[in-house]
């Protein structure tokens, strides 16, 4: 049995006990996140939102991409929200990956700078303010005051705001 | 006080029970989970995944666009997750956008189809092949075999796999 086939019998029991027949497509707190698809960052968990309070948009970095900014468009242009929490997190796996493991890991032109923007991936606070500045600068984003930048100890569990 | 406000004091409660400090960078399931960013889909509920366990790769659509296959590159080569997930839902609050308002919604010259491919978003299950197929036959996922789709129904919490 693979780990699909045992998460798949979960997915059976999530069925028996189903009750969110009516959730909004519209996000209830008009939020959406931006994070990196760290499986030690549970967004949910984290900022306590239940099932369809909030549009939640990861990949492997978190920094904000053209898909990102598409994504966040759509959300706030067709789908009513207004504010945007962007996390980046410590101990980023990508953080121990060399440019040239990156370059052999993403065949066909990807680069590592295309996933974290132009800085060194260590400088995680910097990352955030660009991150954030970014979104605020798109004429796609409608609600750039709502923009705000954090990042998330995955050793401690907290979430600290970064001043732009 | 903002949403953002609301979310920020959970997130100050989740740090006071946090047992999370020894989670791994590598997810302990070797899965990566492609989905969309929608509120009502929580792969980690769905799929009785525990934080550390897995990837969660999320954006408008869920459909596998470069940006996926590069953090999906990354997931596998990099992070050692084998097996990938594919999520796409029913109910999705794009289906109700028209051409002209999701290319009002995305200015910068995105496109509907960029978002979705080059299918009818409506046509659910086409869309999750074409993402399965596009994962099977790129030189980036190197574990092409362990690709499966699902469409999962919001209003009725079931996963259905689709067969290729």
């Amino acid at each position: 049995m693979t780990k699909t086939d045992e998460l798949l019998r979960r997915a059976e029991a999530h069925a028996e006990t189903f009750d969110g027949s009516r959730l909004p497509a519209r996000p209830a707190k008009q939020i959406a996140v931006r994070t990196c698809m760290d499986g030690r960052v549970n967004p949910n968990r984290l900022l306590g939102l239940a099932d369809g309070d909030a549009h939640v948009i990861r990949h492997a970095g978190g920094v904000v991409t053209d898909d990102a900014i598409r994504s966040l468009a759509i959300s706030q242009r067709v789908l009513g929200t207004s504010e945007i929490v962007v996390i980046h997190h410590t101990g980023c796996g990508m953080l121990a990956v060399t440019d040239d493991e990156f370059g052999s890991a993403a065949r066909g032109g990807h680069r590592r700078q295309a996933a974290v923007g132009g800085r060194a991936f260590a400088d995680l606070e910097g990352n955030v303010r660009d991150s954030v500045a970014r979104l605020k600068a798109s004429p796609s984003i409608q609600h750039e005051d709502a923009v705000r930048g954090f990042v998330y100890g995955v050793e401690t569990g907290r979430l600290a705001e970064i001043p732009l």
